[in-house]
């Protein structure tokens, strides 16, 4: 964890996550959260293999950046037990990717029910969790369950909501299993501050970005903060009061951002952190 | 209402809702029901513009067809006192329309927040559905608060879970005030099953569609039932397990639906009613 204390300002907790700049390669990133004195990132898996895991790790440390989020373990449901333990191991080895990178924690995307079954696919996310509880263990990785919002429920996570997220991580220690508060996912949700308020200590992540009016595209529609409908401030002091004072996340798929020079994106987002978050 | 009996078969429950037709007009879409046996159709407020509201009430009556549902009223939360009170003489007007064509329910699609105030615009449907009752029971037209799915909370309904949609109904009497399940918008809910429960003798709707995946596009991707992910046969065994033996509406909206003759689509329809609801 990159250390930030509650009295610290709200820009220091600006932590890029790579996926907002997806046209740029590793390095483009890292120098230009070092030019713009973002202090934390966030690593997408398929980027690390660009320059390859310890090539990666040492170039962020170099950087002297701090890393919030490995992206992403997780989709556990599947229609065979030998893709079940073929998922099981990439996880770990997503584990060990973060370990590695100096990660506190594997963000989970829960995966789709492999058939219409969602009561099985949601039990088979809690035995994939628990089944990677020795190794986040070993490897002083957490283990953060993201619920997405509803409208992936069928192909990308049969977690929708906070109030299941909760329900999971509760099954495990608090200091192995918490759960991503992503606003882009819950902003709709009318027992989100019930559910921030009860995750309360594991709150592992807190991600923004900004819900557009009408949505272009639930994937790749993703707005800059302040340009949508999204309660953001109000979000940011629930997690606060909860007892989250970690790295916020800027998260944003969307072409229009990716289409952007990297520098002007990088001050633009730390405009809007500042104004709107 | 239809007064069908729980001892009659699943197809005589078939409503088809005009909007699965949507470029065919009100005559077509009535006879097809005729011709293809079809007891009852769920009309829409632009589609009795065509004729006119006393020919359209004359066409269904005479043609022997049952009204299950008309869509739609609602749209309560507003910016101004002026808005709020335009709003609700229009929701008469659909209340006093559903009379004269003898349906016995008003959907309701509550509407998008005017702002960034989604407990503001919530409370604003509770008012807005409360200042309706007196016409509700003076006319016999119940109201049914249909919750949409979340991906929907900016630009179309603040009401999002069943949860929420039963809470506010419980506000009022049962006599008046219920719930429509619409598969499309509740299959992903984790507690949708608890939902339905809760209803119980406040179900005055039951929608089917399907949810495809990938999904091609929230509005106008729905599927016919059987072409997506969504537990059609569960979720109709859980109302009737609730005690709702009324209507089941097929409404679909969906260009690729709309492009068919509309003798083939009313098989279709009927086929993939009896196959997989």
């Amino acid at each position: 964890m990159t250390g930030i204390a509650a009295a610290d300002g709200l820009e220091v907790r600006l932590s890029f996550n790579q996926i907002t700049a997806d046209p740029y390669g590793m390095r483009d990133v890292v120098d230009a959260c070092v030019q713009h004195g973002v202090k934390t990132i966030s690593v997408w898996r398929h980027k690390v293999d660009e320059l390859g895991l310890e090539a990666t790790a040492g170039l962020i440390r170099d950087a002297g950046l701090g890393v919030s989020s490995l992206c992403r373990g997780g989709f556990f449901p599947a229609a065979t037990e030998a893709e079940v333990a073929s998922r099981h191991e990439d996880n770990v080895r997503a584990l060990e990717e973060a370990a590695t990178l100096g990660s506190p924690l594997l963000v989970l995307v829960c995966g789709p029910a492999p058939d219409k079954d969602l009561d099985r696919a949601r039990q088979q996310v809690v035995e994939g969790i628990a089944a990677l509880l020795p190794v986040a263990e070993r490897l002083k990785v957490k283990i953060g369950i993201e619920p997405l919002h509803p409208v992936f429920a069928g192909d990308r996570s049969v977690i929708v909501t906070l109030a299941q997220a909760n329900e999971i991580a509760e099954c495990f220690p608090a200091s192995l299993v918490g759960v991503v508060v992503d606003v882009y996912h819950v902003w709709w949700d009318p027992c989100v501050y019930d559910g921030i308020r009860r995750a309360a200590d594991r709150i592992l992540g807190f991600h923004v970005s900004d819900w557009l009016v009408p949505s272009p595209d639930p994937l790749m529609g993703r707005g800059l903060m302040g340009d949508g409908v999204i309660e953001l401030r109000r979000l940011r002091k629930a997690v606060e009061a909860a007892g989250y004072f970690g790295p916020i996340e800027v998260e944003i798929f969307n072409r229009d951002v990716w289409a952007m020079p990297l520098d002007d994106l990088m001050t633009k987002v730390k405009e809007r952190f500042v104004a709107h978050v």
